[in-house]
């Protein structure tokens, strides 16, 4: 085995220069060319202190001119596009869980998609009272999922699994109404407050931005997280690899981009069809590499080990490899450069979403009825694509790290298991992780999520941070973004137990697991929340008292604040290294950063110098194991 | 009978400036300097060109940087920027509707809340296929609420109301895939689109902006409309006044200004209560009088004769008369100016709905169990506000106009019957108007609805195209603020006919009937779909075909472009004089303004020379006569 490296910042950055190099040949353009193009950026956007919302209007507030022409101060105006942004980040989440439930709703024993993991299903389905006694598993599949789509619509009652919380959380929830009713309600209703002359009030604007959270994380998400599990099975530890590397020169390269597994997982079913196989050779091609990028690379990477080629800012590069035969895309954080990019290589781009339609891109349209014959015909274009690869322009950087992943709330649990003496202790249980942490052999958790930002030095914000927080014993849960850039640097390999303090050394050796553990895609969130439940459930703390904290701090999208309201509104305090526009108001930074710990335990801390956030975090962390004396 | 004469745009104007200078003794701001303030707006985003979707931004279109940071184009930006903006007008119609759909399924024969029209129930329910025989008609009213409910979130199948449209539009929803699902869905399903890294395409964009058009028009609007029509009674012809004149010096002066009914109606209800005006008395008032200000003002004229004092623009100056003892509020186009205002004056400015919280403004609770007590709450603590009056600013101006209004489709349809040979011709349809139409005697109609926007002379536009058309012998249907405009101009008062060409002078003689008919509220366009699909049925013409366009001349909000485009998606024509934000694209003003047209066989047309806005509706009109020969 050979010497275990973590790749460097400046690697990643030496190998991206080299792909540039590649794309200045055909006169490609780069989200690097066009930062340079956009910066400086618009200060009252970029405050929050700009109104749009209606024509009379755009409105900017100054010192000059301190109201909107309809009277709305800057507290109201940027109240209302943070609870705008957390809307449309709801709103996207919770639709990709919808189309989950619906391609639940069409599973079947011959269909396209069959039920995985039956047990889950009827797990989930006890849980909603749901009879499942002597039933078919796939009726059973078509009732909850019936169930779980109405979770987007009942008019009355809240959602379902809020009733997963610790009673504590509830009763936050209930006492300061943000229970959340009907996940898209609580967008509509959010577009109804920003509405024009609607409410201008910081409180009741940021207290609506935590409601609309909450129906994504223990709504939309949650659903997505759970029935994606169901379909596709639930992750469990395995072996995979990270960055642009994994790509394979003689091999047809398809990447997988987006956040729905409903396509990618049909990708890779038909990739590694022996006709597919057969047909690839035929065309000159040893075989079918399937990669991934973005969150439906989380996906496919926890599910069968798919490789991840890479995240959010390294989309572009996997076409600059000149060896990609097909970029194939669902939903969320696709590029639109990735049209007229890939039309300066033989790349094919295909979009297969009607929500996601791109200019210069073919447009597959991808169903659960005619998934199969729709992924194959994808597959097949990629095959019959590696002939048209310009040879001078093939180039796969040589970089590529091992992870385990796999890391659901169940394979966690199973984990402890391991290190439990089942003779004296409970199974299946958090308890053995609360122990590490009572005892200070650990010292806390951080659950690390979110993209890349140009705002940021990419990936070099999370890796410094995880680098940090692992020497000092605290142990990492990651997602989407934020985990392929761990996994790139090597931070997933089990090796990496040797770059931690000697309390998470112990813990990774013992349990047999890399410091850094990869939870899944940014709907995966979901399982943080579940953890962090079962923690305090198991602990007898609260959420908010537990030595745990959320971080993004290359956050990027409507969903990252989406996530960071409901992680907040959750309570657990959450560290951002990227300024949400709304330092413009001083009110409602008040309340992010500090107001809203009163109604829900936890606030936001944003701090752009990343060793600083780093820092905080931990004395955070001490701060609340003092304060329950351990 | 004093000489009929119209009240002109300079009388308004010197009135409005007489109450400024009240404002000035007090250092009260106002829209007018506001504006000034505003001045000249920021070119990226009147154009379309500034897109704040992701934190890598904000990005700002220019010839030197035609692409976002994530390569999305000017199209793209645009695009987007105008379906989020569509979402959040369908968004806030539909969640107004919402509401009442709530209130009808909390109604009770001992409650606050009523069935007025059971009529009206019962045919609705016979519609949505709801067994209607031997029940009571509150368990109807619960069924067909939650049935309406239903429609916001059902998860499969499109709006019920839908079939109400002729054959021909249905099959055109169904062929172009815009016929709209679930009411919130839709909004939903817009958000995500337009999250970063999903739809840059126009046409997917347009097409879905369309949707969520349809889906507030023949969905959320619709109920809004039909069981506000349920609870309070459909509109019936009634004369009411209209402008600041209506409010009484000597009486309590309550202002209801806002939108949903189930507020205003029973702020209605309590000021009539002997008990309340002999306390009214008390204090030293004569009496109590309720006027109204935007669409809560045309939803109490049109169903209880209740005075308009104003719209849109109008809504300071029913605090600057001094003489508003409280303006009472619920949703939307509230100026949050109103809260630093009232404190100029002894005005108490109460919000009344969690959707519309503002600051400065006392905020009272109301829901449909409580509805009775608040209101009552509400009206005493303005009947104990009356001596707080600063006399020395008291000045209402002597301004005010007859008007007739209630002209709900049904009550149309009664008028029609009335000039009807009852002997020969079928009751009950618009073929008397249909007749007028192909006679010639009258040239076709336009539904002219919407705001006021400081970009145009306030109400001058509404008053010279409605003059113009009148005219032309084009009969006017209108709603919201273009109604107000209207009716404080005396264009509804029947007299108002002189003003007419010869054959819409005969017919308003015939039928009795002003110029220009009041159909209502904003939500209440909703009843001008029924009416254009009517006369499509009873003329056997295609929507399109029909010489009837729709207008906003003054338009600002999000939900007047929800309402733009739903009509256009119906097939009505439809010329804005307020430019959208979106003239930064070529490929979306060309799709709305011209390409469109390819899907649902009608676009938008937008001219900010409103004169030249009225010669292009005559010529269409014109136009669509020819083409179908009359």
């Amino acid at each position: 085995m050979s010497e275990f490296k973590l790749t460097t910042v400046e690697e990643f950055e030496a190998a991206t220069e080299r792909l540039l190099e590649n794309g200045a040949k055909v006169g490609a353009d780069s989200w690097q060319m066009r930062v340079k193009n956009q910066t400086p950026h618009c200060k009252f956007g970029e405050s929050g202190a700009c109104c749009r919302i209606c024509s009379m209007g755009p409105c900017r507030i100054t010192a000059k001119s301190p109201r909107g022409i309809c009277g709305c101060d800057i507290h109201g105006i940027v109240g209302r596009n943070y609870l705008k942004f957390t809307a449309g980040g709801a709103a996207t989440h919770s639709d990709h869980g919808r189309e989950i439930c619906h391609t639940l709703y069409e599973s079947a024993a011959d269909g396209n998609y069959k039920v995985k993991d039956p047990e889950k299903l009827i797990r989930i389905a006890k849980e909603w009272d749901i009879e499942t006694e002597g039933k078919d598993i796939y009726d059973l599949a078509h009732e909850v999922a019936e169930a779980g789509l109405m979770e987007y619509g009942k008019p009355f009652g809240f959602q379902r699994f809020l009733k997963r919380a610790p009673k504590h959380t509830q009763e936050i929830w209930e006492r300061e109404e943000i229970a959340p009713r009907a996940i898209d309600r609580e967008v509509a209703s959010s577009l109804h407050m920003t509405h024009m002359g609607c409410s201008s009030k910081p409180e009741a604007l940021i207290r609506q931005a935590l409601r609309a959270g909450l129906c994504d994380g223990w709504g939309g998400s949650m659903m997505g997280t759970e029935f994606s599990d169901v379909l596709f099975g639930t992750p469990k530890e395995m072996e995979t690899e990270a960055n642009l590397g994994v790509m394979v020169e003689e091999n047809v390269n398809i990447v997988v981009h987006g956040h729905d597994p409903s396509l990618s997982e049909m990708i890779c079913e038909y990739a590694d069809d022996p006709e597919m196989i057969a047909y690839a050779k035929e065309k000159g091609a040893q075989g079918i590499t399937v990669s991934g990028v973005c969150c439906t690379s989380n996906e496919v990477a926890m599910r069968r080990g798919i490789p991840m080629a890479g995240n959010f800012l390294q989309q572009e590069n996997v076409v600059l490899t000149g060896a990609c035969e097909a970029i194939v895309v669902d939903v969320q954080c696709i590029f639109p450069a990735l049209g007229p990019l890939s039309k300066c290589f033989h790349t094919k781009f295909i979009t297969t979403s009607p929500i996601a339609q791109m200019p210069e891109s073919e447009f597959i349209r991808f169903n659960s009825h005619t998934a199969g014959e729709n992924a194959k015909a994808i597959v097949k274009a990629a095959i019959e694509n590696f002939p048209n690869r310009k040879k001078e322009l093939v180039h796969i950087p040589d970089l590529k790290q091992k992870a385990t992943v796999g890391y659901s709330v169940e394979q966690i649990v199973k984990k402890l298991d391991g290190v439990t003496n089942s003779q004296v202790d409970e199974l299946g249980t958090t308890k053995p992780l609360i122990e590490c942490i009572v005892s200070g052999v650990l010292r806390g958790a951080v659950a690390m999520v979110g993209c890349n930002n140009p705002k940021v030095r990419p990936d070099a914000a999370h890796i410094s941070l995880m680098k940090k927080l692992i020497a000092n014993d605290i142990v990492l849960i990651v997602s989407g973004c934020s985990a392929q850039a761990a996994a790139k640097a090597g931070l997933m390999d089990k090796r990496a137990k040797d770059l931690c303090g000697a309390g998470l050394k112990r813990v990774c050796e013992l349990a047999d697991i890399p410091p850094v553990l990869h939870m899944g895609s940014c709907v995966d969130i979901s399982r943080m929340l579940i953890l962090a439940a079962e923690l305090s459930k198991d602990s007898g703390l609260n959420i908010s008292q537990l030595p745990v904290v959320g971080c993004a701090p290359e956050w990027m999208s409507e969903k990252a604040v989406s996530i960071g309201n409901y992680v907040v509104a959750s309570g657990l305090d959450t560290y951002l290294g990227v300024e949400p526009y709304a330092s413009g108001s001083s009110e409602i930074t008040g309340l992010l950063t500090g107001g809203v710990k009163d109604w829900v335990e936890a606030c936001y801390t944003v701090e752009t110098d990343i060793d600083k956030l780093g820092d905080l975090m931990i004395e955070k962390i001490e701060e609340k194991r003092t304060a329950i004396g351990i």
